[in-house]
């Protein structure tokens, strides 16, 4: 990060904030800027010293910046592109948090000017909550960062994202937009709707009354933004349907074999599925991926 | 508890374990006996201080008890209660902690003699992990514990129930067996399967290495027993198909709805979702059934 003087944050919600302490805890000597839409939060930015200045007005928030992190919700993207694109500098980088990456790189290629360069990022951090109070400057610490380049994606612009993230506690992993979507799709959005499913169906007889840690865990994202999260899923159709297809067969089997009583299908389908997480677990923790 | 003087349980586990860790806690002055079949996990329990005494021979484990706990897995009750039935005392009451209730009810009512009292309980609470190393004194304290008497059980037998339980800290509800197997199909059996149905669905393509703190709390529940669940699955299996097909239709309809790009449908769908959990956590916050 030797290179970066400024700094823009847009959006200085849980994962802006996150990334406004994470850089002044790394001792980042640069000029954090902080963009936001309400006056309040930007106070609250300063207040636990997210940034180091903030302003409601795009075009002089990212004028000067040589890295823009784009931290808003992804349907307020295409505007806020067009809104930025005559304001940065030559060389300004401009990357993200978004979690789809198709339709954010496909916008902003489109959007952004020929001397500016995109890269698309997706930290896998986060939480069901939102806003700045619960920023943390640990948040990226040990997190896998994807970041998203493509073909036409400046080189030098892409090595600077990655030691960005880096630099910030990450473990960068580059992998193309489209495959991106598709397995995110699968072990986070379809996982989300399934939350949502879930509770709704619990609230028949009040069933959710007798609903355990258990049940609390399984339904914990069910709790996040539901525009955040209707950005994503309408950003990623195409995969969300295919995806809520395949788990329709997985359940269709189950409940097939439940009803024929092959208790020792079910028993070894249980087994395989256990001893897979536990892997996962496993490599996580080795490589300190996920908090204990 | 002060008419008590012998607990037996059978089955030291995380659960029959945290029973003998809880009577130890709150001061039961009688015997805590624990049966076991490994005499490994007796060895443990001793060295935890989870009972004061052991043995491998049920027959001589419950002879002399007042109140037996079932703490085995449901697949193991039935020749457990073969072999214990002629050696309860007249009067002695016999309860579990199985997570279907029609089922064990039945075998129990039938297995026992007459002068033996059987009263069915689920305490909400337990974790994904096994085994008496990881019970605690305090499992039961503030969780919701279900006993679910007939219209056959003794009176007296289920208050005795009722207050064992909430001696160990549990909020005690009462409900007809079939009720609670109804409901906890959807609050957990189901939370279950479909934690089980994302990790196998996550292996494709390896999709499962992109995966984050979302996922492992969305799936955490698929890292259980399979044998438990698969006993679980295996005496609840009406009401399973029927919720498994109750989940299919909501995610039909989302499918659907993201297919001809009904967003703001898909919105109101997650907002209502997060709001009924939001309130579902609230009020288990506020009743401190839940920890924090």
């Amino acid at each position: 990060m030797k290179n970066l003087e400024q700094v823009t944050v847009v959006g200085v919600g849980l994962l802006g904030g996150s990334v406004g302490l994470a850089l002044q805890a790394v001792g980042f000597a640069g000029r954090r800027v902080g963009v936001g839409r309400r006056a309040s939060s930007l106070r609250k930015a300063m207040a636990v010293d997210a940034v180091d200045e903030v302003t409601r007005d795009i075009a002089k928030g990212v004028a000067g910046a040589d890295l823009v992190v784009l931290c808003s919700p992804i349907g307020r993207f295409e505007p806020l592109l067009r809104r930025m694109a005559e304001s940065l500098k030559p060389g300004a980088i401009v990357t993200d948090v978004g979690s789809t990456k198709v339709h954010v790189v496909r916008i902003a290629q489109r959007l952004l000017p020929k001397h500016v360069h995109f890269v698309g990022s997706h930290p896998i951090a986060g939480s069901e909550k939102t806003g700045v109070a619960f920023a943390r400057a640990d948040l990226f610490e040990r997190a896998l960062c994807l970041v998203t380049p493509t073909k036409r994606t400046d080189k030098a612009a892409v090595q600077t994202v990655r030691a960005f993230w880096a630099s910030l506690g990450g473990h960068v992993q580059l992998i193309l937009p489209a495959n991106h979507d598709r397995l995110l799709a699968r072990v986070s959005h379809l996982p989300h709707v399934v939350a949502t499913a879930l509770v709704h169906l619990s609230l028949k007889n009040d069933a959710i009354d007798l609903a355990g840690t258990g049940f609390a865990d399984t339904t914990r994202t069910a709790s996040g933004d539901p525009a955040m999260w209707t950005d994503i899923l309408g950003t990623n159709q195409k995969a969300m349907v295919r995806n809520i297809d395949q788990l329709i067969t997985e359940l269709t089997r189950l409940r097939n074999r439940l009803k024929r009583d092959q208790l020792q299908a079910v028993c070894d389908w249980l087994a395989a599925g256990k001893q897979a997480r536990d892997r996962w677990i496993d490599r996580r923790y080795r490589k300190k991926v996920l908090p204990p």
